[in-house]
């Protein structure tokens, strides 16, 4: 969509940012002006969508979506530089992410070229939206459902692609670090089942665990591999590592979590500074006996780990100034904010 | 609601039956006239809802239903009698297995009161879409979906209660029986999962599993636990029983499959039958090895299991005549349809 084309224009002239509290966004919805729509039938190719007004969506109340969780979702970021230019982070991978997801929920997705496209048309027509520098993020919720109507448990005939967005702050309110609760009652994926995709069905399941967590003063939970109870998995929406001496150890992406984007892009940033960095199974042993780990994730960034709890055992570990989280943390939001050079590529500029 | 207030008695009085090739019904969506829908705030009571024309609802795409799966489905079915009357079967088992769902999933369902009256005001909505006694059913699809808007994983803010029918014959249009494939590559559930209640998130994940086996010739997939891969769990849709002199064997209850309704009730009559019904793991090997398979469920009702292929071996068990299946099979439909008297107020009136 070209800017001069834009039907959008004449309302985003008139006023360089929306009416927001910057200062004080968290990651709550702060609903905006525009939302991208676009369908397709089952196994043919999604055409151009549209920017239409941002509000409640139509549909059957016989569609899988609704019925059986035939959905994925996705979730990125747009960035506004110092200079004021607006950029999003490795929206291809999130793309690619969706076609991985798309086949194991045998939906039809966009290609990648489609859903890039699709999230900056996205972000332009809510430009206003994407905070100023430093401020917080633009943050973007594309969506893919299955739409049409069909009554027994099968692929939908129709899906709808759908992005929104809001603007936010932090995940987390914590300062200094995540206090992570280890679950050993819920498991949030198997082998053979959707842990390894963004499928909408990974995420009400840990809902309770969550709630439960939160009420007892946690801020996240961390679940453990269904298998076995002994290795560590993820936390409800974010990638965790661990550090001991120059060894960076984060679980293998084989079907039970999720393979991070944030999680890729920091492995690749700990190599540049000369860690190890191994993907691998790690226990839960191992966790309590690190001496630092941390959390990775669009919506968290990277978020030092303060303290796990296991039971009754309580570990703490090192966060602020010294740890290595501190140091890549700083590494990733530099690129994304534009404060350095992006050498590799990962910003795409709206 | 009392008939003579309904406002839907100048659309019904016109003609007895919709114009429906009732020879013809497959399971599948013969879309109807009404639907009832009812909204709730998290935590609140459900208060009455309303029958309106059956078509698209609107919802936010910020809703949890949407972006994580919090949707809990249910099914049950009316039937009509020889003799005129419409009766559902056991609609407060669907009510309070809405519930235990929606403990799962930190939701807020009606109440079993709220949820029988719902069922009934949409049967009566719909009266002329109930199949003439023996050519079919009126399948009823109760849904509860976190429809209020929130951006991060948490309980959804409100709830829909909504209710839509069809007319539906036979789920399988095998006649003598199914052919299932014991699937070794994907699961259905794990232990600190959602296999225990009927959670919308239990079903995309099937789907490719489904597909795979039918363009094979299958008419379903029957599942092994996650855990070990060695027990029998259930059916993408329905329970499984293995018959063997006078034992009758299903898997236990446990969390990782459903409790099905049709699998309580066809315990019960298997029982008062002189049988003795055992609800314990039940191995693959003792499956391979058995005289009868059957499955249970609100779709398929009982349904003889032909073939079970497992690898590359297929077994042939008992069907038609002689089997268990088919005295069950009669039993319940006889209660379902009237044909007896239901001794066991299993048959609720509209
Ligand atoms: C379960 C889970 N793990 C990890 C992540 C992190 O993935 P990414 O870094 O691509 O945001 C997410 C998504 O944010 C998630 O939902
Ligand atoms: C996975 C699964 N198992 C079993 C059943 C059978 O349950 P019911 O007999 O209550 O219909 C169903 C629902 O129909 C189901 O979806």
């Amino acid at each position: 969509m070209a800017p001069s084309s834009s039907p959008l224009l004449t309302s985003e002239s008139g006023e360089k940012y929306a009416n927001v509290k910057w200062e004080e966004l968290g990651f709550s919805l702060t609903p905006t002006d525009y939302m991208y729509v676009s369908k397709c039938r089952q196994g043919e190719s999604f055409s151009d969508g549209k920017i239409v007004p941002y509000g409640d969506i139509s549909i059957t109340p016989c569609s899988p979506i609704l019925n059986y969780g035939q959905g994925l979702f996705e979730g990125l970021k747009a960035y506004r530089t110092e200079d004021d230019r607006i950029r999003v982070f490795r929206p291809e991978q999130n793309a690619l992410r969706m076609q991985t997801g798309a086949e194991r929920l045998c939906m039809t997705p966009p290609s990648t070229e489609k859903f890039v496209e699709a999230v900056k048309q996205t972000v332009l027509a809510n430009k206003k939206w994407v905070p100023p520098a430093g401020k917080g993020t633009l943050y973007i919720r594309p969506l893919l459902i299955g739409s049409g109507a069909i009554l027994g448990v099968a692929p939908a005939p129709e899906y709808t692609f759908l992005i929104y967005v809001s603007p936010v702050g932090d995940y987390h309110k914590v300062s200094s670090g995540l206090n992570l609760k280890v679950d050993h009652k819920y498991h949030r994926a198997h082998y053979g089942g959707t842990g390894g995709v963004k499928s909408c069905t990974n995420y009400a399941p840990v809902v309770k665990s969550l709630v439960e967590a939160k009420s007892s003063g946690f801020s996240d939970v961390l679940f453990l591999d269904a298998a076995t109870g002994r290795n560590i998995e993820e936390v409800s929406a974010c990638n965790i590592f661990i550090v001991r001496g120059n060894i960076v150890s984060t679980p293998p992406t084989s079907g039970t979590i999720l393979p991070g984007i944030t999680r890729k892009s920091i492995s690749e940033l700990a190599r540049d500074i000369g860690y190890q960095v191994q993907e691998r199974d790690v226990s839960i042993d191992e966790l309590l006996e690190a001496e630092e780990a941390f959390c990775t994730g669009t919506a968290v960034v990277v978020k030092a780990v303060e303290s796990v709890t296991f039971h009754e055992k309580k570990v703490k570990y090192r966060t602020g100034e010294g740890a290595l989280s501190t140091k890549l943390h700083s590494m990733l939001t530099s690129i994304q904010m534009g404060l350095v050079e992006d050498t590799k590529g990962w910003m795409v500029e709206i």
